[in-house]
């Protein structure tokens, strides 16, 4: 069976799950996106981009963010001193808990909870004349898509009501690991979290993780080989929230989750696949989506398990 | 021995010990205080006040202010909803910690850790038109001096560097236990906290707790017995930070410090006793001030214990 | 009113709570006491001990065992030695818990967790020929009553099901704060916690303590001043488990609780009070006991506040 | 280049590495095995075993057995119940912490901290009349080397000196999550850690995980598809101790490491390869096993990143 007949097929028989997710309550602006909503996008290297249903509607990446943040660090301060601030490793607490960071002295688990992602805010505020043009001009040329803009009345929402993460960064300020005022840390982070991509834009930009680090649309290597093996590796064991270990043996691939219903997976010398759909399971990960992806891995053989 | 005696043998004898402390350097404003300062003020009910060295000398109480605020949340909304919002009872962690917070949904464990006392700003601004002249009317009341203001430098400075005060209150505010916008409560709890006054002056206002309750200034019945007991049994269960075992055992009094080096101290029934040096102990209690509150109970026989 | 009257109107008005309480059913031998008991018995310094209801009943001391055991561990290394071992701050966390254990590394917060007292025990053996005639001998002396005994169904029955304080023990020995094999300190454990004792011979131990250290039944003085200050300092702010707070505020006494229903309590200079009534409150403390010493404190006015 | 040719050259080139690690002092029967020992051995499906130095000879498994166990319990009972008992997410907590315990209320959360693995042990217990040697049994046939054995002199060291498992086995006990007697769980917890392998029984071992739950021995599916499935996105997620993110970067296999210095990797689908080195780094792993490992996946293009 050929790819566009696997997703066709995922797609009717996903129907059912539509209904059975909960959109994330807390942040308002996300509460209104249908919960029938579903898009998938898959693309083999050296081969086009193949969709179906909402794949090309756009939504909030939300924490799918974080992985092009994490590039973004790495390209400005490399690895050894992104790690003087922020740890490779699994939490086994929520993404938002404060407890580990007190207990850390203010160094966050890994780049891919909350308070990690907002340390790296802070490196781009830090080591760009324009963060927030330096992201939004990453993501439209990873993905090819110069539309993509990041959504005010959804940072806006995120910034009124997120008072976790002002609790996380102001913590962090507190242990002297943010070096930008707290204000300007979280205005950056929630513009990041209020990008609207689409299926095929974020499939796009995570097949160049899954080509070692080579971008497919500029052929340049935007990544070494070590970072990008890092970042695949990081988001196989820290990139779907609590749910990391129902991810991995469910899914079997490399991912990363946002609480607006995407999920950005891929196999590392294969392929990218993306899927979209608004209702999320416990984890916070989206239940169709997961479910549609545990479905394309297992009809085609390529968990990498 | 009378204790006027009592007071300036302390004064003589504490002399060695105001170099050992070390002045709180996390509010740069307070940094600035001489080592070398030490006062002291004694009154017992229906006596005139005693004192000696600096007890006429205005220092930023800091978490004194605290006692003051619960006494006027008690009286603005009463015990039963006090307790709906706040514990009651020593919490074992540092003053600041958020890992209580967070196990316990955001509910501070007591009043007089910093979470507890955003909860108190936070009645104080929903059940009075005006917080800050509450506060400031009733500080100047109970002590009978109309001079009392809140220093603009001190709060400023503990506004401008206190992110984990920040991050407590945009806890709270996440776990829907602020009413009021997190800035604002913010600036209420710098605005008390910053508010000089003088031994005397603090020895004058708690003698009302050592009075259960009833003012010796106004003779007004300000607590009913019940709310003075209560304060009373919650300054010496959590009214020194860390140190509330080592205080009781030494002192034997219930108190309230503050790192500003004041601490309060009474004997109900009988007295009201204050001191200020700046130095503080590990416990964030004025190092000086401890030790001379141990003696005045040795020497006087009125330890509790 | 004199002290008799006092304690038979208490003993008369408490009916009604002593069906209010529930009994510790993870002690299985505990669990059969009827809920109806009640006694009470009070001695003031240089007068003769008054009592009323079940005051000549055995019960099972349980937690009460502590303050003995405190006191004869520092009679045998002092408190510097002690304080090596275990802390003396209150702990903010269930008498049980092994979470602060593990965030100091094995130091118990006070002597009063159970933590801390498996730790005494641990040292009763190592610094005595004979820890069980030890603890015998001393509570046989203190009370005035040569006829006090360990029951073995309670001692055997907490040893079997209680793995809890097993986890503790294990716990310390694997942190090197346990000198002697992890059974040998369960066993002492158990035998201090199972020792029977009646109110008349708590109240008569704990005058002891009211009378600064000195023995009131041998006149010999068996604690320092400085020594009877600490441990009444401890009773106050750790002694009735997670309900400091609260019984500091309604009894204002230090005390020191048991889960077999027994409450020690005592006015430092003044005297001793012990009540009894299997009924527990939702903090372990004897719910009819705490209710009969705030009327107690309320009635004679002896509240410390 | 053949994997024999890549082995033999990680062996000349590992030599330098052999000296930097640290043997297991807590256990003290692994503290006399000599540092300059290292073995590796490679299998690919459908090939003969390749090998290198110490390959042949007997090392101490240790938690390399939690592999084993978990497979013969979810042969007994299945995931649902398995899951009932034990979660499958990383704990972000060291591998015998008692916080993550106590916090979830007695659920371990995954099979490879100490945790669940004595909750494995006493499934197997409840559900086998003999689990000695069903897992004797188990190891010899997987392996195909009738000559394995458990040391009982590694075996008594780890009981007569492991105090932090039977915290952790009696806490398990006291939530109601352990069947049998804590004592019976710890001696047959320590029976399989003291299992006797060679990395080329080891090897061979897993070679049955990567071919998908089906014995390259005997040709039996010993595990379903499902259940291989989740064993090995655990043992990617949660194998490694608290270096799970570090392993995944550098090695990019799905392994389970023992503090004996043995570690098992594997390819799904395609081979597998276990080293061992008694040295370990800060995380507990071998340091010269991972190095030969990362070597290996980076030489042979091997990686799933």
């Amino acid at each position: 069976m050929d790819y566009q007949t696997i997703i066709e097929k995922i797609y009717r028989d996903i129907q059912p799950f539509l209904s059975q997710g909960s959109v994330a309550d807390y942040i308002p602006a996300l509460d209104r996106v249908p919960l029938q909503k579903f898009g998938m996008a898959v693309q083999e290297l050296d081969h086009r981009l193949l969709s179906v249903g909402d794949a090309e509607e756009y939504f909030s990446i939300q924490s799918i963010s974080k992985a092009f943040t994490l590039i973004l660090a790495l390209q400005l301060i490399g690895e050894r001193n992104l790690l003087k601030r922020v740890g490779l490793e699994p939490s086994g607490n929520p993404f938002n808990s404060l407890v580990q960071l007190e207990h850390d002295n203010g160094i966050p688990s890994n780049p891919f909870v909350n308070a990690g992602a907002l340390v790296l805010a802070d490196i781009l505020l830090s080591h760009s004349t324009d963060a927030y043009g330096l992201i939004l001009d990453f993501v439209r040329k990873i993905s090819g898509n110069d539309q993509i803009r990041s959504d005010p009345a959804v940072s806006v929402s995120e910034r009124e009501t997120g008072f976790r993460n002002a609790a996380l960064a102001n913590f962090l300020k507190s242990c002297a690991n943010l070096d930008n005022e707290v204000d300007a840390v979280l205005d950056l982070y929630v513009f990041q979290c209020a990008l609207s991509m689409r299926c095929v834009d974020v499939c796009q930009s995570f097949l160049t993780l899954a080509n070692h680090g080579q971008s497919s649309v500029s052929g340049r290597q935007i990544l070494s080989l070590s970072q990008a093996k890092r970042i695949n590796a990081l988001m196989l064991t820290c990139g779907t929230y609590d749910g990391v270990g129902d991810f991995a043996y469910r899914v079997g691939l490399p991912g990363k989750s946002g609480v607006g219903g995407g999920i950005a997976a891929f196999i590392p010398g294969r392929l990218s696949v993306t899927v979209w759909s608004p209702g999320l399971n416990k984890n916070g990960n989206s239940l169709a989506g997961t479910q549609a992806l545990e479905w394309f891995t297992t009809q085609t053989g390529m968990s990498i398990f």
